[in-house]
């Protein structure tokens, strides 16, 4: 990975001090920071010895529980040979939960019951469902904390069970066993996963070059958050649909806090873009809109294709041979950069920018471990508590009274 | 369809005039105002008419071109048994173009080729690579405005061609030829999906309930724009998530401006939401960030599945035993609702409603005219011209002359 920051910015010594020996108090209580270097024995054995008879992995998970494992899952299916296919269950809507059930055979699938508190409203209601179709408990897997209603139902009907560390939070958990096991299932290379993700940790705690370019990125968009309260990431390949998800949940949820020590509501706007295609939809509000957008540009340094615009003249159309025997990779280079340099000739909008090397697992972990300690960082100079998520509680104690209140009334 | 707003705003009635007048003159020259009320029998006959062994329908298109029947398309298929599959070539991405070709079968395909201006750069790379895997000209139907290069092109190879009127913009064509025939293709009743439309068209212009609401609505995102900048878009249903990508191409490309008679840079910047999914993901930003947003939801009154949680208790779960019995159409209604009164006890985020009918054409066809005219209302309240995108010239001219250098070092 590459990463490169169109703007100035310098973290002061001061600053940069407490900042870092904040992140080094973090790692005694934050657990995803050592992800990377855990011992994923128990996954891989648990995935080589798998029955074979089973196509799908359904994971009925939502938020944290899915969106990491969907975001390297889509990004490597176009490109690798995966063993088998991962569903996702993570909606309540009706049409959607049959026209799923529509297109798996419950028989060879196996599902992945994923819940850190075990108690999600949207999960459980899933799960029941699919339970009363088929109660073999050999069917499900579940996830969860040690000792959590759904582990000690688990543990009750002596299916097989897996932890999540407490000190994991959901949107932090794709690097854990909720997001390794579904991964390791489909036939994911889960250790080149944490290769890569080692690799940028080594980089920032090793004083490595993605230390500084870190430290001054998160830097400017904490001093500038009231102004650029937006932040845009658009990244050129349509591999990259569900990461720009994953970033939303991470970026959104960790930053959209009351601050620590003030009164003030504060927050960064995530914004996930996929090029070219929302050069159609959303670059003119960047280019001429409010200026109060940062941009972040993604791009793949090699897709490994060789497909290319064919070398014909069409009648009428003969402008379009300048894109004659233009390979379709350099030319989604040449379109993210078009649009790059565009945005840096207005002057005053925040650019930078992240080249991947290609399309494998090494890259994704280096991409999401980047943007875990990205927000980290970030969190913690805007001064809010990066790992909680108190604003979600209004809306469950509201359901659960409307969900009572119907019982009642029954 | 139903609509509410949660905040009080009243379009002061000298404003209110002005703007009507406006509107009034909008339609002499900007052309989805009166797509409701077309002639589309070419459009029903060509698809009547066409051939029995073609199964897919590829569309080569982006933004305006693609975004429109997407939605339309996605928000049925899970519900309607559709005569023939849409594709979507929408990225120059070469890895994104392998696999939709291979999930294709070329013999069995019809190309639908769609540029207004017959020279998108995407559309024509992507058109040129298939052409040259497949020239006949049965193969292909072209939709450009007339006398394009593209539609001369067409007419030059003899094959079929459709016309997009020079007064309507990409992003309001898609109850024209451009969402319509590869949607009557599909299957689709656009008649019903033009009813819907013209429900609220009628509405508006003759004085109905959804005039005053939408001109209270527009009126407050114009005069708050600076503080609630951002307004999401927050839908109960995982049908409507290209809906959303819809709606941000058409609110951020014609709001996000320069002011006419300013030297502002100003805009409202569109997000889609989709619930509950998005509750583990966005709604603690709202909840506790920034109070830079309002919030739109939209819910589907009736989802005609009688699907239900079953009335089972499992052991350590009892606490989950409040779903039991619930339709999971009544789940996601009370979680909906029970996130938009967490959002109001807050007091100081702007908030509405819409309710459509159920998913079928005629709740498409209100919910996109709607927003097409609550769009044309803001951006005229806000001072801008709705339907221009002069802000992606700069990136075409430099991919130009990227193509250009390349072409010369060759």
């Amino acid at each position: 990975m590459k990463s490169r920051l169109h703007f100035d910015e310098q973290l002061l010594s001061r600053e940069r001090k407490r900042l870092l020996e904040q992140i080094e108090k973090e790692q005694e209580h934050i657990g995803y920071y050592s992800l990377p270097n855990q011992d994923i024995s128990p996954i891989l054995e648990f995935a080589q010895s798998f029955d074979d008879t089973i196509e799908t992995i359904a994971v009925i998970g939502i938020g944290g529980s899915s969106l990491g494992a969907k975001a390297v899952y889509e990004f490597l299916r176009p490109v690798k040979k995966l063993k088998r296919r991962l569903y996702f269950f993570e909606s309540t809507d009706p049409i959607n939960i049959e026209s799923q059930l529509e297109s798996i055979d419950i028989e060879k699938s196996h599902f992945l019951v994923i819940s850190k508190s075990g108690t999600t409203v949207e999960t459980m209601a899933i799960f029941k469902y699919i339970y009363s179709l088929d109660s073999s408990r050999d069917r499900f897997t579940f996830i969860s904390e040690e000792g959590s209603k759904l582990d000690q139902f688990a543990q009750k009907i002596g299916a097989t069970r897996f932890h999540l560390q407490e000190s994991v939070g959901g949107r932090f958990s794709v690097l854990s066993v909720v997001g390794l096991l579904p991964l390791a299932l489909s036939g994911v290379d889960v250790v080149e996963l944490l290769k890569g993700a080692s690799r940028i940790k080594e980089s920032f705690f090793n004083d490595g070059y993605i230390k500084e370019l870190l430290l001054n990125k998160a830097s400017f968009y904490a001093k500038n958050h009231a102004i650029y309260n937006i932040n845009c990431l658009f990244a050129y390949s349509e591999t990259l649909r569900y990461f720009i998800q994953w970033y939303v949940q991470l970026w959104g949820e960790s930053l959209g806090k009351k601050q620590r020590h003030s009164a003030f509501n504060v927050g960064l706007t995530p914004i996930g873009l996929i090029g070219p295609k929302d050069q159609h939809s959303f670059l003119q509000l960047i280019m001429e809109g409010t200026r109060d957008k940062s941009i972040s540009f993604i791009e793949i340094a090699d897709f490994q294709k060789s497909l290319e615009i064919p070398d014909i003249s069409l009648p009428h159309l003969e402008d379009m041979d300048l894109l004659n025997g233009v390979k379709f990779s350099d030319l989604i280079s040449m379109q993210s950069q078009s649009v790059l340099e565009a945005l840096l000739e207005e002057g005053d909008i925040p650019i930078d920018e992240i080249v991947i090397d290609r399309v494998d697992e090494a890259s994704m972990g280096e991409l999401i471990y980047y943007y875990e300690l990205l927000t980290s960082l970030v969190g913690e100079l805007i001064d809010v508590n990066t790992y909680d998520q108190p604003g979600v509680e209004a809306g469950k104690r509201i359901l659960k009274e409307k969900l009572e209140k119907r019982k009642k009334n029954d």
